[in-house]
């Protein structure tokens, strides 16, 4: 912790199109919170939602039960540090350590809470949306919210948890582990869920996208099967054919489309599963086919419990969550080289990550590794800073 | 088994508003078939919409795989009976056994059969839809189909098995036993999901249908809470009041509409899960709410693995499904005391059964009992014959 100042940078969401780059206060930790100095935070397609035209999950209004705030808030919440001060109060960390941050509110009362389904807790929000996030130099966190990493599990790979957090959850809702899937929308939530399928020796992953680039890197994080889904008709059916005609056991529709959700209804076999991950607004639903087929919709909603296990994969079964990251930004660099650019390009770019302290080394911006640029990108590039 | 005649009486569909009471051949038990005389045989909603505006599932140009057979098909598929006559091969069965009748063909070798899944068998369908059923006086049954009844399992029990499986597949697809649900449509199968979530001690069954006589019966069924959907609106946030402003844990929707539909997703708790048995036509969805409630819709589809379960329960545990039978009448009584009956006034009958041994008592035809006609039936009233 810089002790020189009491001030910081940060990407401060005022409104829409206007996210500034401003200095404020270091948060002080109060009870039971620590104080984290941020390595990473990735920019999350919600942040992407709020610069664009929002707000939409940002409390303006009325303060969020679960962190109090109104806008203007830091945005952020796909973050990890190294605990650099403790409130009073906690227990089983210290400074020095390295955490990644599950940013989730939770009231702790309600009756999914109770019952341990805390992502659809009554009072749910996100640190870094409903309040201050990642986005800073500095954040102070729940304590409850902080893992402890092993000292192999890098920053790198903990920056990616929330993300990953997401795709261990909606591969948790499908069920038993399938032995065929399709993931429909290649974004980093559908490129993990395949990264995660394939760490579970699912048999068949049909990976389907309009951009070639998301496709190719698919197949190096383990997708068996690509379709792009730009051909004229017939997605679904296509994958039924690459199944004996049977269809798969299970699809994630992770575009938030009614043509992405008739695709997967359409590949997946009797009796199988569709799940949810995609916001879709209304949708025409063809439920005496649903019945006929015995096929479940189950939707999935942000994560519960994900983090231990992301943590024993990449510590103990070399798990790499990395070849997803394009590129590695400053803060200064935010608006231009984060959402202009995923606004601008959403087919090469997928996860960017913020390192806001980087500036500190005196490097105005660090900008989109080469290799996503390309027209088809080394599935494993990863983000480098130059 | 009579032997002074080859011949039966049956109701035959011919075509919509075309069901005959003919005279026809006593089917011949073929290899691994057993010859029943059949005891009972109820009606069926799909019956009747064959009855009303038929063909639907009945096969009129190309025989169904199963069964081999086109229109004219002999109607009913809930039905039991008395073994008379073996066919080759059977083995487990003898004349004089009282079997219920779990009436589907499955072709065994799919993917789903060999899953275990036979109810969404490729070649699925039913004896009485796709081949010749049990309203007759006598049925030729592959002996797989054939339940043995223990000795105090009466024939009249047995004859509800059928949309008893229906309910207890439902019951099955909602997972681990909720402490809270509701049922919406208090048909046969309904008010059998209601009596059947009874016997597994739901604490609250929220019962809602559109007649007040309906609702009468489910109460007797066990039903906790009543609801008479015909109010202006808001049926599902009324059952949340219910729960204390959560919601159920399962919601069974099983009309067949859009608003049945909406009210069980209104009904429902976050994380909850809408069994789907009716069959809607196409409905429009707000899957942006489904996600964020992680709500599930699951279908639900006949039934598999059920008819020993239901037997075990009435043999050993005293479930008693005849509480839903109004009324019990003879073939010739099918069309005017059943199929009119059912499209004339479908709030007072629930199920009927239909007799076709009865006209040898030369009892012209048994007309629906007295209670089942009143406005406020006696819930656990019978179909007596007079």
């Amino acid at each position: 912790m810089r002790t020189d100042t009491q001030r910081m940078r940060a990407a401060v969401w005022y409104g829409a199109r206007d996210v500034r780059i401003a200095e404020v206060d270091i948060p002080t930790p109060g009870r039971g919170e620590v104080l984290i100095e941020v390595a990473y935070c990735g920019i999350c397609g919600s942040d992407l939602h709020e610069y664009a035209d929002g707000p939409h999950a940002i409390p303006v209004a009325e303060p969020h039960p679960g962190s109090g705030a109104t806008a203007p808030i830091v945005l952020g919440h796909e973050f990890c540090g190294t605990v650099v001060a403790l409130g009073p109060s906690v227990i089983g960390l210290a400074i020095g350590d390295r955490v990644a941050v599950e940013p989730n509110y939770r009231c702790g009362a309600c009756p999914r809470c109770r019952a341990g389904e805390y992502n659809i807790c009554r009072h749910f929000g996100f640190a870094g949306l409903m309040g201050n996030g990642g986005m800073a130099e500095y954040a102070a966190i729940p304590a409850y919210m902080a893992h402890l990493l092993p000292e192999h599990v890098s920053l790198e790979q903990a920056a990616l948890f929330e993300p990953a957090s997401v795709a261990l959850h909606a591969l948790r809702r499908a069920g038993a582990t399938p032995e065929t899937m399709t993931v429909v929308g290649l974004g980093p939530v559908g490129l993990l869920t395949v990264r995660l399928a394939a760490e579970r020796k699912v048999r068949r992953i049909v990976a389907v996208d309009v951009s070639p680039a998301r496709l190719h890197r698919a197949a190096g994080l383990g997708a068996t099967d690509l379709i792009d889904a730009r051909m004229e008709e017939g997605v679904g059916e296509r994958i039924r054919e690459l199944t004996g005609g049977e269809g798969v056991d299970v699809a994630f529709e992770v575009v938030g489309s009614e043509s992405a959700l008739r695709t997967c209804l359409a590949a997946t076999r009797r009796g199988g599963r569709v799940v949810l991950v995609g916001l879709a607004p209304q949708v025409s639903l063809d439920t005496f086919a649903l019945v006929n087929n015995e096929q479940s919709i189950v939707a999935s909603v942000g994560y519960r419990d994900t983090y231990p296990e992301l943590i024993r994969l990449v510590a103990e079964r070399g798990l790499d969550l990395t070849p997803v990251v394009t590129a590695t930004i400053t803060l200064d660099g935010l608006v231009p080289h984060g959402f202009e650019e995923l606004l601008g390009d959403p087919g090469h770019q997928i996860k960017i990550l913020v390192d806001p302290t980087a500036h500190r080394d005196r490097v105005d911006h660090l900008v989109p590794c080469a290799a996503a640029g390309t027209a088809t990108p080394t599935p494993s590039a990863r983000g480098r800073r130059y």
